[in-house]
């Protein structure tokens, strides 16, 4: 699990940041890419990365913003060059519109696309997507039109048979070891009981990353990042920019700092820095977080941000 | 007058080409560029070049096609942040559908322009600009979709009035020279009569440049090209593909010579250069060109083309 950043400036593209998008690969758990946000030009940055479209099976989307959205009808009409024989389908999730602009964007350009494209609007918060592997759930946050954060939970992996515990015991390999690993209590030719529960490791706690879109402070932000191991997290303001971040509806690095404490993450990441912020100043405002929460890190476009499994904090069993 | 080319890609963005938009400098003319198609990423190439958003005040589309329009809406949201206090409007002249892709996307994405938009949609053919030193005309293509090409004519400098020949003959200065100017006869204080319209030098012939949307070969390609100074043509295929460039609704390199040669062009610039096309093969389609019309160039992003008077060709008188 690793999180690249696709695009990490605010509002307009600069030259050395472009929009937001923001890609959560998924490839040893799933063979998925998931995209969250789609400025202009996310898949000419997706063409300097090892990322195939087609790879890319979920977009979600925090809000319409144009620097959030307007490069989805140029990746979807690429993605459909870009795929094989059996295209894969593509689900969109995001705010009442989305589906509006790519529909008159693929109408007004006669494009069709090789594979289907899913719509999922969003209504009320919660959950809106699981698997046996995933699920992800959204909140609202508070920007000028509707925004929202996404967490996306991995579930916990089931422990593993202690194969080399069972052959100590002799207890011998076959159909049984299956049954053991079900919990089952079985028993043995020679009249020992043997209890799979007490043959099963602990399971691995699955891993949380939080996305947020555009959002000034406030409490559901607390909501979506708790525990989280890694929380990525706009920063349009620096610190002592409070005030400003408030009435703009973003935040500053030092709340995004804050939240990160507060709720046990991990890993901050802050992203949609604005192009006032050059050189020695996104130093500045990453030291200044950090004042506030030590493992931040303001990332930059191309960066490559592992998601390692937790081993400090406990195994779930 | 330049053209500064923006992209010069066919369908995709590609590692070298961007998808397709021309710039047409018109500075020293009138202080405005004109842009035609507006490919993804046309706003991220302006970045790269001295073009000031606010100095595009048209923008023609030559067809709905995505590689020719999905830059729009973030063009358009940029130009708003970087206008000064006096906001200069903006046109855009295109197929019938360009103003339903444009609103819809600024509708969605709650953009407020800072400045006014017009749109002119395309009906029958003819002219669609003029004013006191360019006209604009435009014709129908052959592409799978409705596709123009647009013919922009300088109007003729008229002549300057030779003051030196006048001063020889000692004709006072003054108000009358306005009236020799506009090709009065006037009667001078000592009887003489001076014939203003003897004393006019040769008018400038005004320059033409042509520039079409994706093709196949078609009569009306003659018509907009008919001795312009510049033609930008798409090349989508090279020699020996006519076929394959009829079926898919694209030029090859020759045809594009063809016509130029045809039709008293005085240079040639083949862009929609398809990815396959790179290093020396990028060599060969020019080298074909040139073996049927000698000034043409294929050329490349970020290419600046100067379209220089006409010496040679005769004045206008
Ligand atoms: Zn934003
Ligand atoms: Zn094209």
């Amino acid at each position: 699990m690793e999180i690249e950043f696709l695009g990490t400036g605010a509002g307009s593209p600069g030259k050395f940041r472009n929009v937001t998008a923001t890609a959560l690969k998924l490839l040893p758990e799933i063979n998925e890419v998931w995209l969250f946000d789609c400025g202009e030009a996310t898949q000419h940055q997706i063409l300097r990365t090892t990322i195939r479209p087609r790879k890319i099976t979920k977009i979600f989307i925090t809000h319409l913003h144009g620097d959030h959205i307007f490069g989805l009808p140029g990746f979807l009409s690429s993605r459909s060059f870009q795929n094989g024989d059996d295209p894969t389908p593509l689900t969109i999730y995001g705010p009442a519109g989305i589906e509006d602009f790519v529909k008159t964007s693929l109408r007004v350009s006669r494009t069709k696309l090789a594979y289907k494209l899913n719509f999922i609007e969003l209504g009320e918060a919660g959950q809106i997507f699981e698997n046996d592997r995933f699920k992800v759930s959204f909140k609202y946050l508070e920007h000028r039109i509707p925004c929202v954060g996404y967490r996306v939970e991995e579930k916990d992996y089931p422990g593993e048979l202690q194969v080399e515990k069972l052959k100590e015991l002799q207890v011998p390999a076959g159909p049984i070891y299956g049954r053991l690993k079900a919990g089952e209590t079985v028993t043995l030719a020679d009249g020992r009981q043997i209890n799979g529960t007490d043959f099963i490791g602990s399971a691995k706690k699955g891993r949380i990353v939080t996305i947020l879109g555009d959002t000034r402070s406030t409490p559901n932000i607390e909501k979506l990042a708790a525990n989280a191991d890694a929380l990525v997290h706009e920063s349009t303001y620096g610190k002592g920019d409070a005030k400003l971040a408030r009435a703009y509806y973003h935040s500053t690095c030092i709340q995004a700092a804050q939240v990160a404490k507060k709720t046990g993450v991990r890993k901050l990441l802050l992203t949609h820095i604005s192009a006032r912020y050059v050189g020695p100043m996104v130093k500045t405002l990453q030291n200044d977080a950090q004042d506030v929460f030590k493992n931040t890190k303001v990332v930059k476009d191309f960066d490559v941000i592992q998601v390692p499994f937790q081993t400090n904090r406990g195994e779930a069993k």
